[in-house]
Protein backbone atom coordinates (compact mmCIF):
# COMPACT_ATOMS: atom_id res chain seq x y z
CA UNK A 1 0.00 0.00 0.00
CA UNK A 2 1.50 3.27 -1.35
CA UNK A 3 0.39 7.23 -1.57
CA UNK A 4 -1.48 6.97 1.66
CA UNK A 5 -2.80 10.09 2.50
CA UNK A 6 -5.11 11.05 6.50
CA UNK A 7 -7.32 13.71 5.91
CA UNK A 8 -7.49 15.18 10.05
CA UNK A 9 -8.83 17.71 11.77
CA UNK A 10 -7.17 20.32 12.86
CA UNK A 11 -7.16 23.63 14.82
CA UNK A 12 -5.86 26.80 14.29
CA UNK A 13 -2.17 25.90 15.52
CA UNK A 14 -2.06 22.90 13.28
CA UNK A 15 -3.29 20.22 16.56
CA UNK A 16 -4.99 17.18 14.90
CA UNK A 17 -8.52 17.46 17.08
CA UNK A 18 -10.78 14.28 16.60
CA UNK A 19 -11.09 11.55 18.60
CA UNK A 20 -11.66 9.70 15.45
CA UNK A 21 -8.48 10.69 13.48
CA UNK A 22 -6.83 9.86 16.39
CA UNK A 23 -7.61 5.76 16.52
CA UNK A 24 -6.75 5.94 12.81
CA UNK A 25 -3.41 7.52 13.40
CA UNK A 26 -2.49 4.23 15.87
CA UNK A 27 -3.73 2.09 13.66
CA UNK A 28 -2.26 3.02 10.57
CA UNK A 29 0.84 3.10 12.98
CA UNK A 30 0.41 -0.59 14.10
CA UNK A 31 -0.30 -1.94 10.92
CA UNK A 32 3.27 -0.51 10.04
CA UNK A 33 1.88 2.29 7.15
CA UNK A 34 3.56 5.10 6.35
CA UNK A 35 1.50 8.07 5.42
CA UNK A 36 1.15 11.78 4.90
CA UNK A 37 -1.58 13.96 6.77
CA UNK A 38 -3.42 16.49 5.38
CA UNK A 39 -5.06 18.95 7.60
CA UNK A 40 -8.47 20.13 7.57
CA UNK A 41 -10.84 22.54 9.09
CA UNK A 42 -14.56 21.54 9.93
CA UNK A 43 -15.33 23.92 6.95
CA UNK A 44 -12.68 22.19 4.77
CA UNK A 45 -14.29 18.96 4.89
CA UNK A 46 -17.33 19.28 1.75
CA UNK A 47 -13.93 19.91 -0.39
CA UNK A 48 -12.68 16.00 -0.12
CA UNK A 49 -13.68 14.03 -2.94
CA UNK A 50 -16.11 16.35 -4.28
CA UNK A 51 -17.87 16.72 -1.13
CA UNK A 52 -18.63 13.01 -0.54
CA UNK A 53 -17.96 12.98 3.18
CA UNK A 54 -19.01 15.41 6.37
CA UNK A 55 -16.29 13.41 8.58
CA UNK A 56 -13.27 12.74 9.03
CA UNK A 57 -11.12 10.78 9.18
CA UNK A 58 -10.97 10.10 5.41
CA UNK A 59 -8.17 8.00 4.23
CA UNK A 60 -6.93 8.32 0.35
CA UNK A 61 -5.12 5.27 -0.91
CA UNK A 62 -4.20 6.05 -4.82
CA UNK A 63 -7.53 7.23 -6.10
CA UNK A 64 -9.85 5.85 -3.16
CA UNK A 65 -11.15 7.24 -0.37
CA UNK A 66 -12.22 5.98 2.77
CA UNK A 67 -14.03 7.14 5.22
CA UNK A 68 -15.77 6.29 8.30
CA UNK A 69 -13.19 5.44 11.14
CA UNK A 70 -14.40 1.76 11.20
CA UNK A 71 -14.75 1.42 7.89
CA UNK A 72 -11.17 2.80 7.80
CA UNK A 73 -9.96 -0.03 9.72
CA UNK A 74 -11.37 -2.51 8.40
CA UNK A 75 -9.88 -1.48 5.37
CA UNK A 76 -6.80 -1.24 6.14
CA UNK A 77 -7.06 -4.17 8.06
CA UNK A 78 -8.07 -6.37 5.22
CA UNK A 79 -5.36 -4.69 2.65
CA UNK A 80 -2.62 -4.72 4.49
CA UNK A 81 -0.37 -7.61 5.62
CA UNK A 82 2.08 -5.59 7.40
CA UNK A 83 1.74 -5.48 10.98
CA UNK A 84 -0.43 -7.44 13.51
CA UNK A 85 -4.34 -7.84 12.19
CA UNK A 86 -6.11 -4.83 14.01
CA UNK A 87 -8.97 -7.55 15.06
CA UNK A 88 -7.52 -11.45 15.83
CA UNK A 89 -11.23 -12.45 15.50
CA UNK A 90 -14.64 -11.59 15.77
CA UNK A 91 -14.98 -11.21 19.21
CA UNK A 92 -12.08 -9.12 19.55
CA UNK A 93 -13.39 -6.47 16.77
CA UNK A 94 -17.30 -7.05 18.54
CA UNK A 95 -16.10 -6.17 22.24
CA UNK A 96 -14.58 -3.21 20.25
CA UNK A 97 -17.40 -2.18 18.80
CA UNK A 98 -19.27 -2.66 22.22
CA UNK A 99 -16.64 -0.32 23.96
CA UNK A 100 -17.12 2.41 21.43
CA UNK A 101 -20.65 2.45 21.64
CA UNK A 102 -20.49 2.44 25.16
CA UNK A 103 -17.73 5.47 25.15
CA UNK A 104 -19.77 6.95 22.14
CA UNK A 105 -23.26 7.28 24.08
CA UNK A 106 -22.30 7.56 28.00
CA UNK A 107 -18.29 9.32 27.84
CA UNK A 108 -17.96 11.19 24.60
CA UNK A 109 -20.73 13.09 25.09
CA UNK A 110 -19.62 14.13 28.74
CA UNK A 111 -16.53 15.37 27.55
CA UNK A 112 -17.96 16.90 24.26
CA UNK A 113 -20.10 19.01 27.05
CA UNK A 114 -17.21 19.75 29.30
CA UNK A 115 -14.70 21.04 26.12
CA UNK A 116 -17.23 21.79 23.59
CA UNK A 117 -15.75 25.53 24.52
CA UNK A 118 -12.60 24.56 24.67
CA UNK A 119 -13.06 23.32 20.80
CA UNK A 120 -14.31 26.27 19.79
CA UNK A 121 -11.69 28.81 21.35
CA UNK A 122 -9.27 26.05 19.50
CA UNK A 123 -10.66 26.18 15.52
CA UNK A 124 -9.39 28.53 12.91
CA UNK A 125 -12.18 31.68 12.75
CA UNK A 126 -14.28 30.16 10.01
CA UNK A 127 -14.73 27.28 11.67
CA UNK A 128 -15.59 29.12 14.72
CA UNK A 129 -18.86 30.09 13.39
CA UNK A 130 -19.90 26.66 11.60
CA UNK A 131 -19.01 25.05 15.18
CA UNK A 132 -20.81 27.78 17.14
CA UNK A 133 -24.11 27.77 15.38
CA UNK A 134 -24.19 23.82 14.69
CA UNK A 135 -23.02 23.00 18.20
CA UNK A 136 -25.43 25.44 20.56
CA UNK A 137 -28.22 23.74 17.84
CA UNK A 138 -27.22 20.34 19.64
CA UNK A 139 -26.49 21.26 22.86
CA UNK A 140 -29.75 23.47 22.95
CA UNK A 141 -27.59 26.60 25.22
CA UNK A 142 -25.11 28.83 24.22
CA UNK A 143 -21.31 27.21 24.56
CA UNK A 144 -20.80 29.72 27.21
CA UNK A 145 -23.79 28.30 29.48
CA UNK A 146 -21.95 24.99 28.29
CA UNK A 147 -18.82 25.99 29.56
CA UNK A 148 -20.29 27.46 32.85
CA UNK A 149 -22.30 24.20 33.87
CA UNK A 150 -19.07 22.39 33.03
CA UNK A 151 -17.31 21.76 36.43
CA UNK A 152 -20.56 20.25 37.62
CA UNK A 153 -19.91 17.55 35.08
CA UNK A 154 -16.38 16.65 35.77
CA UNK A 155 -17.52 14.45 38.79
CA UNK A 156 -19.97 12.67 37.07
CA UNK A 157 -17.55 12.04 34.04
CA UNK A 158 -14.97 10.32 36.58
CA UNK A 159 -17.80 8.01 38.29
CA UNK A 160 -19.27 7.12 34.49
CA UNK A 161 -15.26 5.29 33.74
CA UNK A 162 -15.81 3.75 36.55
CA UNK A 163 -16.27 0.20 34.72
CA UNK A 164 -12.74 0.83 32.99
CA UNK A 165 -10.65 0.85 35.88
CA UNK A 166 -10.40 -2.89 37.09
CA UNK A 167 -10.14 -4.16 33.67
CA UNK A 168 -7.21 -2.20 33.68
CA UNK A 169 -5.63 -2.92 37.11
CA UNK A 170 -4.18 -6.37 36.26
CA UNK A 171 -2.91 -5.65 32.87
CA UNK A 172 -1.49 -2.68 31.05
CA UNK A 173 -4.00 -2.39 27.99
CA UNK A 174 -7.48 -3.25 27.35
CA UNK A 175 -5.51 -5.44 24.28
CA UNK A 176 -3.45 -7.14 27.26
CA UNK A 177 0.43 -6.76 27.60
CA UNK A 178 0.27 -4.69 23.93
CA UNK A 179 -2.57 -2.40 23.01
CA UNK A 180 -5.60 -3.77 20.66
CA UNK A 181 -8.22 -1.15 18.73
CA UNK A 182 -10.31 -0.77 21.69
CA UNK A 183 -7.06 0.59 23.45
CA UNK A 184 -7.07 2.58 19.98
CA UNK A 185 -10.60 3.98 20.76
CA UNK A 186 -10.18 4.69 24.29
CA UNK A 187 -6.75 6.68 23.92
CA UNK A 188 -7.64 8.38 20.78
CA UNK A 189 -10.98 9.47 23.05
CA UNK A 190 -8.84 10.84 25.72
CA UNK A 191 -5.84 12.34 23.43
CA UNK A 192 -8.79 14.25 21.93
CA UNK A 193 -9.97 15.61 24.93
CA UNK A 194 -7.17 15.98 26.66
CA UNK A 195 -5.64 17.89 24.54
CA UNK A 196 -8.40 21.02 24.50
CA UNK A 197 -9.75 20.61 27.84
CA UNK A 198 -8.73 23.61 30.12
CA UNK A 199 -9.43 22.06 33.57
CA UNK A 200 -8.15 18.79 34.82
CA UNK A 201 -10.53 15.38 33.53
CA UNK A 202 -9.18 13.08 35.53
CA UNK A 203 -8.31 13.38 39.34
CA UNK A 204 -4.35 13.46 39.64
CA UNK A 205 -4.72 9.43 41.46
CA UNK A 206 -7.03 8.21 38.48
CA UNK A 207 -5.41 4.97 37.43
CA UNK A 208 -6.74 5.92 33.96
CA UNK A 209 -3.71 8.30 33.48
CA UNK A 210 -1.46 5.74 33.42
CA UNK A 211 -3.21 3.79 31.03
CA UNK A 212 -2.98 7.10 28.85
CA UNK A 213 0.34 7.58 29.77
CA UNK A 214 1.28 3.89 28.31
CA UNK A 215 -0.40 4.52 25.34
CA UNK A 216 1.27 7.44 24.29
CA UNK A 217 4.65 5.78 24.48
CA UNK A 218 3.56 2.55 21.92
CA UNK A 219 4.14 3.02 17.95
CA UNK A 220 6.89 5.24 18.26
CA UNK A 221 4.92 8.13 20.21
CA UNK A 222 2.35 8.31 17.79
CA UNK A 223 0.53 10.28 20.77
CA UNK A 224 3.57 12.37 22.13
CA UNK A 225 2.99 15.34 19.62
CA UNK A 226 0.28 16.77 21.51
CA UNK A 227 0.38 18.77 24.85
CA UNK A 228 -2.57 17.15 26.86
CA UNK A 229 -3.66 20.52 28.92
CA UNK A 230 -6.62 18.59 30.51
CA UNK A 231 -4.71 15.39 31.99
CA UNK A 232 -2.31 15.65 34.63
CA UNK A 233 0.26 13.15 33.62
CA UNK A 234 2.93 13.94 35.60
CA UNK A 235 2.12 10.93 38.67
CA UNK A 236 1.07 8.88 35.68
CA UNK B 1 -11.95 -33.38 36.45
CA UNK B 2 -14.47 -35.53 38.58
CA UNK B 3 -16.64 -35.25 40.95
CA UNK B 4 -17.86 -31.35 40.47
CA UNK B 5 -20.85 -29.88 42.35
CA UNK B 6 -22.15 -26.57 41.74
CA UNK B 7 -24.04 -24.81 44.86
CA UNK B 8 -27.01 -22.36 42.90
CA UNK B 9 -28.95 -19.91 44.73
CA UNK B 10 -32.55 -21.61 44.28
CA UNK B 11 -36.18 -19.70 44.89
CA UNK B 12 -38.63 -21.99 46.52
CA UNK B 13 -39.52 -23.67 43.31
CA UNK B 14 -36.39 -24.95 42.33
CA UNK B 15 -35.07 -22.55 39.91
CA UNK B 16 -31.97 -20.92 39.49
CA UNK B 17 -31.98 -17.50 40.48
CA UNK B 18 -28.25 -15.85 40.12
CA UNK B 19 -26.80 -14.10 37.28
CA UNK B 20 -23.47 -15.43 38.59
CA UNK B 21 -24.41 -18.90 38.79
CA UNK B 22 -25.93 -18.98 35.30
CA UNK B 23 -22.78 -18.02 33.32
CA UNK B 24 -20.80 -20.64 35.41
CA UNK B 25 -23.34 -23.24 33.90
CA UNK B 26 -22.58 -21.75 30.56
CA UNK B 27 -19.26 -21.94 31.61
CA UNK B 28 -18.79 -25.82 32.70
CA UNK B 29 -20.99 -26.38 29.46
CA UNK B 30 -18.40 -24.57 27.31
CA UNK B 31 -15.46 -26.99 28.91
CA UNK B 32 -17.77 -29.90 28.66
CA UNK B 33 -17.58 -30.58 32.22
CA UNK B 34 -20.10 -32.92 33.90
CA UNK B 35 -21.32 -31.51 37.49
CA UNK B 36 -24.11 -32.14 40.25
CA UNK B 37 -26.59 -29.27 41.55
CA UNK B 38 -26.95 -28.48 45.22
CA UNK B 39 -29.44 -26.16 45.52
CA UNK B 40 -29.32 -23.16 48.22
CA UNK B 41 -31.38 -20.55 49.42
CA UNK B 42 -29.35 -17.21 50.75
CA UNK B 43 -29.37 -18.81 54.50
CA UNK B 44 -28.01 -21.75 53.18
CA UNK B 45 -24.89 -19.98 51.88
CA UNK B 46 -22.83 -20.11 55.48
CA UNK B 47 -23.75 -23.59 55.85
CA UNK B 48 -21.35 -24.47 52.40
CA UNK B 49 -17.46 -25.30 53.48
CA UNK B 50 -17.83 -24.09 56.89
CA UNK B 51 -18.83 -20.88 56.74
CA UNK B 52 -16.42 -19.49 54.21
CA UNK B 53 -18.49 -18.35 51.56
CA UNK B 54 -21.32 -15.27 51.40
CA UNK B 55 -22.09 -15.77 47.64
CA UNK B 56 -22.15 -18.21 45.25
CA UNK B 57 -21.58 -19.75 42.83
CA UNK B 58 -19.58 -22.09 44.74
CA UNK B 59 -17.86 -24.90 42.87
CA UNK B 60 -16.70 -28.15 44.72
CA UNK B 61 -13.74 -30.22 43.26
CA UNK B 62 -13.26 -33.12 45.14
CA UNK B 63 -12.26 -31.49 48.40
CA UNK B 64 -11.61 -27.97 47.37
CA UNK B 65 -14.39 -25.68 47.20
CA UNK B 66 -13.87 -22.05 44.88
CA UNK B 67 -16.04 -19.16 45.14
CA UNK B 68 -16.44 -16.11 43.15
CA UNK B 69 -17.28 -16.91 39.26
CA UNK B 70 -14.18 -14.92 37.99
CA UNK B 71 -12.09 -17.13 40.45
CA UNK B 72 -14.24 -20.32 39.00
CA UNK B 73 -14.02 -19.14 35.47
CA UNK B 74 -10.43 -19.12 35.74
CA UNK B 75 -10.21 -22.26 37.83
CA UNK B 76 -11.93 -24.64 35.26
CA UNK B 77 -10.46 -22.77 32.56
CA UNK B 78 -7.02 -23.75 33.48
CA UNK B 79 -7.64 -27.30 34.90
CA UNK B 80 -9.96 -28.88 32.17
CA UNK B 81 -8.18 -29.07 28.65
CA UNK B 82 -11.56 -30.15 27.25
CA UNK B 83 -13.74 -27.95 25.44
CA UNK B 84 -12.58 -24.25 24.01
CA UNK B 85 -10.68 -21.96 26.03
CA UNK B 86 -13.04 -19.55 27.89
CA UNK B 87 -10.51 -17.37 27.19
CA UNK B 88 -8.41 -17.20 24.53
CA UNK B 89 -6.12 -14.32 24.65
CA UNK B 90 -5.68 -11.77 27.64
CA UNK B 91 -7.26 -8.61 25.24
CA UNK B 92 -10.76 -11.20 25.06
CA UNK B 93 -10.71 -11.96 29.43
CA UNK B 94 -10.41 -8.42 29.77
CA UNK B 95 -13.23 -7.18 28.00
CA UNK B 96 -15.57 -9.68 29.22
CA UNK B 97 -14.57 -7.84 32.59
CA UNK B 98 -15.13 -4.46 31.06
CA UNK B 99 -18.02 -6.12 30.20
CA UNK B 100 -19.21 -7.43 33.44
CA UNK B 101 -18.44 -3.97 35.01
CA UNK B 102 -20.50 -2.20 32.74
CA UNK B 103 -23.38 -4.43 33.38
CA UNK B 104 -23.10 -4.48 37.01
CA UNK B 105 -23.06 -0.73 37.16
CA UNK B 106 -25.34 0.40 34.83
CA UNK B 107 -27.78 -2.76 33.80
CA UNK B 108 -28.25 -5.16 36.94
CA UNK B 109 -28.63 -2.80 39.45
CA UNK B 110 -31.86 -1.64 37.24
CA UNK B 111 -33.00 -4.80 36.94
CA UNK B 112 -32.67 -5.40 40.42
CA UNK B 113 -34.99 -2.49 41.57
CA UNK B 114 -36.95 -3.54 38.50
CA UNK B 115 -37.46 -7.12 40.27
CA UNK B 116 -36.44 -7.02 43.42
CA UNK B 117 -40.14 -7.62 45.03
CA UNK B 118 -40.49 -10.65 42.27
CA UNK B 119 -37.81 -12.25 43.54
CA UNK B 120 -38.45 -11.76 47.17
CA UNK B 121 -42.19 -13.59 46.29
CA UNK B 122 -40.22 -16.38 44.88
CA UNK B 123 -37.95 -17.08 47.43
CA UNK B 124 -38.56 -20.09 50.12
CA UNK B 125 -40.11 -18.45 53.14
CA UNK B 126 -36.66 -18.55 55.91
CA UNK B 127 -35.13 -16.71 52.61
CA UNK B 128 -37.82 -13.89 52.07
CA UNK B 129 -37.04 -12.63 55.75
CA UNK B 130 -33.41 -11.97 55.42
CA UNK B 131 -33.63 -10.81 51.66
CA UNK B 132 -36.23 -8.05 52.90
CA UNK B 133 -34.06 -6.94 55.51
CA UNK B 134 -30.74 -6.53 53.49
CA UNK B 135 -32.04 -5.52 50.87
CA UNK B 136 -34.31 -2.71 52.12
CA UNK B 137 -31.56 -1.30 54.00
CA UNK B 138 -29.64 -1.08 50.29
CA UNK B 139 -32.54 0.09 48.54
CA UNK B 140 -33.45 2.42 51.41
CA UNK B 141 -36.87 2.05 50.63
CA UNK B 142 -39.44 -1.04 50.87
CA UNK B 143 -39.62 -3.85 48.77
CA UNK B 144 -43.38 -2.68 47.70
CA UNK B 145 -42.09 1.23 47.40
CA UNK B 146 -39.24 0.03 45.25
CA UNK B 147 -41.98 -2.24 42.83
CA UNK B 148 -44.30 0.82 42.97
CA UNK B 149 -41.60 2.19 41.42
CA UNK B 150 -40.37 -0.27 38.85
CA UNK B 151 -42.37 0.83 35.60
CA UNK B 152 -40.69 3.90 35.45
CA UNK B 153 -37.15 2.12 35.30
CA UNK B 154 -37.99 -0.04 32.25
CA UNK B 155 -37.69 2.49 29.57
CA UNK B 156 -34.37 3.62 31.35
CA UNK B 157 -33.20 0.19 31.29
CA UNK B 158 -33.73 -0.41 27.80
CA UNK B 159 -32.37 3.05 26.99
CA UNK B 160 -29.55 1.60 28.87
CA UNK B 161 -28.71 -1.67 26.56
CA UNK B 162 -28.36 0.80 23.68
CA UNK B 163 -24.44 -0.14 23.19
CA UNK B 164 -25.56 -3.59 23.18
CA UNK B 165 -27.27 -3.50 20.32
CA UNK B 166 -25.37 -2.82 17.09
CA UNK B 167 -22.48 -4.52 18.10
CA UNK B 168 -25.16 -7.56 17.83
CA UNK B 169 -26.82 -6.60 14.83
CA UNK B 170 -24.14 -7.90 12.31
CA UNK B 171 -23.55 -11.47 13.59
CA UNK B 172 -25.00 -13.97 16.25
CA UNK B 173 -22.90 -13.75 19.57
CA UNK B 174 -20.44 -11.27 21.26
CA UNK B 175 -17.88 -14.24 20.50
CA UNK B 176 -19.10 -13.78 16.99
CA UNK B 177 -20.43 -17.44 15.54
CA UNK B 178 -20.40 -19.06 18.42
CA UNK B 179 -20.83 -17.30 22.03
CA UNK B 180 -17.91 -16.73 24.77
CA UNK B 181 -17.73 -15.57 27.89
CA UNK B 182 -18.97 -12.24 27.41
CA UNK B 183 -22.38 -13.86 25.80
CA UNK B 184 -22.25 -16.02 29.09
CA UNK B 185 -22.20 -12.89 31.32
CA UNK B 186 -24.86 -11.28 29.54
CA UNK B 187 -27.04 -13.97 28.98
CA UNK B 188 -26.88 -15.05 32.33
CA UNK B 189 -27.87 -11.27 33.76
CA UNK B 190 -30.86 -11.87 31.69
CA UNK B 191 -31.87 -15.20 32.44
CA UNK B 192 -31.55 -14.20 35.78
CA UNK B 193 -33.88 -11.19 35.38
CA UNK B 194 -36.62 -12.89 32.82
CA UNK B 195 -37.13 -15.56 35.10
CA UNK B 196 -38.00 -13.77 37.98
CA UNK B 197 -39.78 -10.51 36.34
CA UNK B 198 -43.14 -10.00 36.47
CA UNK B 199 -43.15 -7.80 33.56
CA UNK B 200 -41.84 -7.18 30.22
CA UNK B 201 -38.05 -6.13 30.53
CA UNK B 202 -37.55 -5.55 26.60
CA UNK B 203 -39.98 -4.54 23.74
CA UNK B 204 -41.17 -7.15 22.01
CA UNK B 205 -39.04 -5.75 18.81
CA UNK B 206 -36.09 -5.60 20.71
CA UNK B 207 -33.47 -7.33 18.68
CA UNK B 208 -31.91 -8.11 22.05
CA UNK B 209 -34.47 -10.81 22.79
CA UNK B 210 -33.19 -12.99 19.29
CA UNK B 211 -29.31 -12.54 20.94
CA UNK B 212 -31.20 -14.25 24.33
CA UNK B 213 -32.98 -16.86 22.29
CA UNK B 214 -29.92 -18.04 20.34
CA UNK B 215 -28.21 -18.41 23.53
CA UNK B 216 -30.73 -20.02 25.37
CA UNK B 217 -30.25 -22.71 22.01
CA UNK B 218 -26.82 -23.43 22.61
CA UNK B 219 -24.96 -26.10 24.84
CA UNK B 220 -27.60 -28.62 24.72
CA UNK B 221 -30.23 -26.22 25.76
CA UNK B 222 -28.55 -25.12 28.95
CA UNK B 223 -30.77 -21.88 29.32
CA UNK B 224 -33.80 -23.43 28.15
CA UNK B 225 -34.97 -25.36 31.44
CA UNK B 226 -36.13 -21.89 32.70
CA UNK B 227 -39.77 -20.22 32.11
CA UNK B 228 -38.23 -16.65 31.13
CA UNK B 229 -41.81 -14.68 32.44
CA UNK B 230 -39.63 -11.55 31.59
CA UNK B 231 -38.99 -11.58 28.19
CA UNK B 232 -41.16 -12.39 25.16
CA UNK B 233 -39.33 -14.63 22.82
CA UNK B 234 -41.89 -16.15 20.99
CA UNK B 235 -40.67 -13.08 17.92
CA UNK B 236 -36.72 -13.67 19.13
Amino acid sequence: MSDCRLFELVADDGTSISPFVWRIKYALGAKKLNYETCGVGFTDIPQIDEGRFTTVPVLQVGERYVGDSWAIADYVDSVSSDGARLFSSPAERTMARFFDEWLGSSVRPLLFRICVKDIHDRLQPRDQEYFRTSREQRLGQTLEAAAAAREKLVPVLRATLEPLRSPLDKQPFLGGATPNYADFIGLGTFIWAGSVATLGLLAEDDPLLEWVSRGLNVLEGTGRTVRLSGLDLRHG
